[in-house]
């Protein structure tokens, strides 16, 4: 920057911040705004100026963050006049709703990360930045630093996006692959990732699929133009994965990733394609692109009528990249306030119906403790045909009491494979049904 | 779509579109235009008119375009009062950059996949743009329908890229995977990949590295802030590449790849970082990301402060994909002139200075044929280390007349390694130096 623009740059009035939540991402975020001040200045055209920063606790040490700007009232934090660019890192659903809505109202554009808010009420915030002609952004909301949100609602924003298939859960993703690697169990794999820090003390939220189905619910409103909240996403955690089922993939080929899966069905009979959104644990190929995304990584795949296949790989998570996607959208919104205009707001126009679980169509793979019986095959095959599902592969293993079927089917709907696995429960020469996976990326 | 909010945009004047240019490209877009109109106009708000489609011959069948909208009379139509949007497929410099700055300082929104012109000349086009307060856009330019140019300008504008390395250019890296999977040599490749439309009758463009370097100048500027034009890059094509390269790398565990490498250099004394833009052929570990990347795949690796490492990949050219990414580009800026409001433009305020080749620092691989005589190794080594260039691996193969060296060194410059051949032509014992490849990626 010469001497000129850093004169002019100073004096033109700041564009004034507040950061709402100063945990791991809004300390990064506070001390990025602080640090690449000049930076951020002569990209966005204008200086920004740190107005408070929101805290629960403001006894908390907080190195590198000037504590004069420290508040826990954070009501009127996004209440004031010369409030232009409010940060979101609070998360949850309230207050964050409240105070996301009351800054809009007061015509601050908004930058957050708050994917369960998105995914439970998107619509309400859109509304109410359209309203008042102000920017909601939220690239942090999904995939980290990823750039994933913006290539959605922009680059791809021409072509026909068919589906969007996803590792969006960097802890399961840790979990899933030291589980493959070390052949451990669930429970102490979990352990070892709490202990690393790559789980939460409750880990509810990323094991059980709920975080995952927020990103889905946000990833498949954007790519199909229609409203889908979190309470339209089939949901199935990681909690019942074995190392037996990591061990069966593995003799398949396969690998077991939680996958958020994001599609539209085939045309019904009045030519309408309806959106399918599904988190659940899956095998796909190790010749997969998402296979050799390992550990705390995320990867988002997108398949698209012109573009093809595009796939967007990075850290899912973290201080760090979080903050990198917060301010990427800071600096965009900076920028169309000056230019007095807003970004893309909610484009719902589609208005997809949301297909039900029963009618997904996928393969599986099933492990079931059956009888050591002559005929047990022939009579558990002929119940596989009864419900319509075609078998690929059965494979028996041990003997006597340790008698298994490994079976991995056609193509067939989930409804006929529920129905099916039902029946089996009920048949005498199986034991038990200890493992039913989907089996996906083909 | 319902029918009030049809009826509303049907009330409304259309943007009015003209395309320049209808090849592969212009071709899919003009259809996409046409077939998907109802939906582009839902996501602008907006319908889209198609009021021209300038051609050189208009006479060659173009199925699914209307005949009446064809003109040879490119001049006329970027003039017309009535042009919203002009979409440039035309490639090359001229006439592509008058035909821009007119339909700019006419008022148009321009869209351009011409990486050629950005890359000599995007200075002139931005002035025009920022003048006329309008749009130039341009993602298809670099990678085809990998959203790249989005991500760089806005995903990550917050932080500080430190270097961006790619896989740009389809054709190339066709030929080398293919030179890898068969062991055939560049000359019988580059034929088969011709028969097969991967290569152009005269591939000079894509063989000799002139298309990966323009697109690695406009890379390196939006990544750096900075203007960096196709002079500044150092280029290298791929036509000196040899099977037995190809079979070196591979028994290094490595894989051959044309690499568009953006970085910035390390802090010189007054703490600044110039950018250092090359476009070569380099052995990249197998384990590498963009190993993987196969057949006329792109792929796009970028390294930042706070994001980490993150990756793009997809399909790298093609009339479908990149139509999709000119239709993005297209919708977005339609949607930018409702609002009355332009895109970012230039961003080159960190004037960063480009460093020379000579002080590039990377590793190298080296094959010489040398004479069987005892001390031979001893003399090449203390050759090296006169030039302060470390050995990590030397391998001695054959015998007699076929005496070989194959070495690979530690880190060193650009400049001290040339100085190295130099004088490694000059020694008595070295017949011939075969091949000088550098080593990326670790």
């Amino acid at each position: 920057m010469n001497t000129t623009e850093a004169e002019q740059l100073s004096a033109a009035a700041p564009l004034r911040v507040a950061v709402l939540g100063c945990g791991n991402v809004g300390t990064e975020v506070v001390k990025l705004i602080t640090e690449r001040g000049d930076d951020l200045a002569m990209r966005i055209g204008r200086r920004l100026e740190l107005i408070g920063v929101a805290v629960r606790r403001p006894s908390l040490p907080r190195p590198g963050i000037d504590a004069a700007l420290l508040t826990t009232d954070v009501d009127s934090l996004v209440r004031r006049d010369d409030v232009d660019l409010v940060i979101e890192l609070i998360g949850g659903i309230e207050p964050a709703r409240s105070l996301i809505i009351t800054a809009l109202e007061h015509g601050a554009s908004v930058v957050t990360a708050n994917k369960a808010l998105l995914a439970e009420d998107g619509t309400t915030l859109y509304a109410a930045a359209e309203k008042a002609g102000v920017d909601l952004y939220f690239e942090a909301a999904v995939a980290g630093a990823i750039p994933i949100i913006r290539p959605l609602r922009e680059s791809l924003v021409g072509d026909e996006i068919t589906s969007v298939m996803g590792i969006v859960n960097g802890t399961t993703n840790f979990i899933l692959d030291k589980m493959d690697s070390e052949g451990s169990s669930f429970a102490e794999t979990l352990e070892e990732a709490q202990a690393l820090g790559y789980a939460e003390a409750d880990p509810t939220a990323d094991i059980e699929g709920f975080d995952a189905a927020a990103k889905a619910a946000i990833l498949s409103s954007l790519a199909f133009h229609s409203r889908v909240s979190s309470a339209d996403v089939y949901r199935e955690g990681i909690t019942e994965v074995t190392a037996g089922d990591i061990a069966s993939a593995r003799e398949m080929g396969c690998v077991v990733k939680l996958l958020a899966i994001c599609a539209l069905t085939d045309p019904d009979d009045a030519g309408e394609r309806a959106v399918s959104v599904r988190v659940h644990p899956a095998m796909i190929p190790r010749s997969h692109p998402l296979a050799t995304v390992g550990g705390p990584y995320n990867a988002v795949f997108v398949e698209s009528r012109s573009a093809g296949r595009l796939m967007f790989t990075g850290p899912g998570a973290g201080g760090q990249p979080t903050a990198s996607a917060v301010l990427g959208d800071l600096v965009t919104v900076a920028r169309n306030r000056l230019r007095g205009a807003a970004g893309p707001g909610e484009s719902s126009y589609a208005q997809r119906a949301v297909s039900p679980i029963g009618e997904v169509v996928t393969r599986y793979h099933l492990s079931l403790d059956v009888a050591d019986v002559v005929g047990v095959l022939a009579r558990i095959a002929q119940l596989f045909a009864d419900y319509g599902v075609s078998i690929q592969t059965v494979r028996q293993q041990g003997r006597e009491a340790d008698a298994k079927l490994v079976i991995v089917t056609h193509r067939a709907t989930d409804a006929a494979l529920s129905a099916t696995v039902d029946a089996l429960q009920k048949l005498d020469v199986v034991t038990q049904v200890t493992s039913v996976m989907r089996v996906e990326g083909e």
